[in-house]
């Protein structure tokens, strides 16, 4: 029997186009196929979660924004104006708004999830910044929320994040999972440059060199941030669940190296959805072997990059289902004579 | 008094997200607000318009399809089985497929309009591709079309085309304007490779050596095609209606660069929206100083790649239009205090 491996490359084959011609749109397309285990692969009520949480390590001036942004940009993103916001609606993607662990009490009625675990993350120079049992709660409560979606029919789920200082769990988990030196993995972020980008590195080396955590989950716990290990459970359970997952920038990547130490089968649902400029960003597409849909040079997180990729995804399937075969179209396919032919 | 492009990259600078971190859209922002001369640019009833012709040259074997698969193909843009038709259907985009010079009857009846110049161009081996006169009735006709969507509300026009064996006269159009050797201008098209893509170096550089066109237009009409003149003519009346251009791949960035001899400032309005694998088409690329939107390894042509990179365009128009400043969604912004500031 025909494996659907070879089915889906078949029927992408026999569309009326040269062979290969729509490129990474193929491969994306066999993706999809794979995942949903069909020939036919729909993407049902696309979704982003956007998890938001406070860092303790903002402290240590790791930001240029001081740490009111994360729940100001919180409720930007729920009152449509944010980046994430504009995105989703004109593409019609659903959004939700997660708090995950904000230094701030949301208002009464306000549309923001509340799942907070804790006021932010601890100061990594002090001391870890979770938990053992607050990082397995973000991580339980992260599955819960895409558990709730798929029960909605939705089978396309992408993350978002807002946390300022949140590129550095980010850098430490990469630099701890990739066995890559901090520098490697240190950026900009939010927009630290010069003097600013070499003493966040420094702060990052310093809290590097404080802690050996064993385990992928005392990794998670040690170096990362409330917001980041709910996405970590949310992709596990997206995975779980047969989801396709759309991959945001840097920080999602972060999540999903992460999400990847505890079932490796997890790539094999990500669509990576954009190459951040943030440092670091392309050499963790590379460990992943991913090759990004898009190439905007953006670095705003959110869930942003995976948003506005979001139609060219669309695109992968919407060929598969709705373009004619050579045979439909009555198209002359260049393996047969020059004769025409009609279906 | 501050320019236009000041003023729209202040707005630009002061919505909710570090400065820059939208890459690539920002660019492209300034760049439509430019064109619309106006801080809230807008794409109105986007349209593609196909253009379809034969091509004599294609006698010679430089394609691996048949010359019927160019009318073949454009009733299959028209009956929604191709690409093209796909990708327009999904992104709400105007589609009209043209018939410049198709070597066929269509039949009474048939969505595709008429414009037919000639059975197609002539083989070049032999003699010019067209006649002064037919090049430029070519460009007048298609010049007409874009006016028409002008008129209906259009400010927003991509060209696609079909014709087996056009990516020959675009080769042979690059390699004039270019300076550059055929070999350097001719890849394997919809899939001429190894001996067979020789054979099609082989006979363009022939055909090169036959003639000696002094002008643009004596250029074109030697070594284009009905359907790359139609396009020259249409990309020319879009720059003096002030809309935006989309570009697609290989064929409308020659058509782009034809066009740029007769009037420089196209250029302005033109956003290329993918990078093709077809070869060469990189190289005119970066001699337009071009980034383009996309670059997923297509090489479809019909204008697919304009289709599939619409979404992303219109993302940079959405995000200036619709995203709050910082001073509207009581945002923190990094060259303030920590203080927080409500509007």
């Amino acid at each position: 029997m025909t494996s659907l491996k070879d089915q889906l490359q078949h029927k992408i084959d026999f569309k009326t186009k040269p062979s290969g011609a729509l490129g990474r749109l193929e491969e994306i397309t066999l993706q999809l196929g794979m995942i949903q285990n069909t020939l036919s692969p729909e993407l049902k009520k696309p979704t982003i979660l956007v998890f938001a949480a406070d860092h303790g390590i903002a402290d240590e001036g790791v930001s240029p924004y001081p740490k009111e942004v994360t729940w100001q940009m919180a409720m930007n993103f729920c009152s449509g104006g944010a980046a994430i916001s504009v995105f989703c609606k004109q593409n019609r993607i659903g959004l939700k708004v997660i708090d995950a662990g904000v230094d701030y009490d949301f208002p009464a009625g306000s549309p923001i999830i509340d799942a907070k675990i804790a006021r932010g993350s601890r100061n990594m120079m002090i001391e870890p910044a979770m938990t053992l049992k607050e990082c397995r709660q973000a991580m339980k409560s992260g599955a819960g929320f895409v558990r709730q979606e798929a029960l909605t029919g939705c089978n396309t789920i992408g993350f978002g994040e807002m946390g300022i200082g949140n590129t550095s769990p980010s850098s430490l988990l990469m630099h701890r999972f990739l066995k890559l030196p901090i520098k490697a993995c240190t950026g900009k972020g939010a927009g630290m440059e010069g003097e600013k980008l070499d003493h966040k590195t420094t702060i990052l080396k310093a809290v590097s060199e404080k802690y050996d955590p064993q385990t992928p989950e005392e990794t998670l716990a040690t170096f990362g941030g409330l917001e980041i290990a709910m996405m970590v459970g949310a992709i596990l359970e997206a995975k779980k669940l047969d989801m396709v997952i759309l991959i945001d920038g840097f920080i999602a990547t972060a999540a999903t190296l992460t999400a990847i130490q505890f079932d490796a089968s997890v790539r094999d649902n990500c669509i990576f959805c954009h190459a951040s400029e943030e440092k670091g960003h392309q050499l963790m597409l590379n460990h992943l072997n991913a090759t990004p849909v898009l190439n905007l040079g953006m670095r705003l997180g959110e869930g942003s990059g995976a948003a506005v990729a979001f139609p060219v995804i669309q695109a992968a399937a919407t060929f598969l289902n709705e373009m004619a075969s050579f045979d439909e179209a009555g198209v002359s396919n260049k393996a047969e004579s020059t004769e025409v032919q009609r279906s």
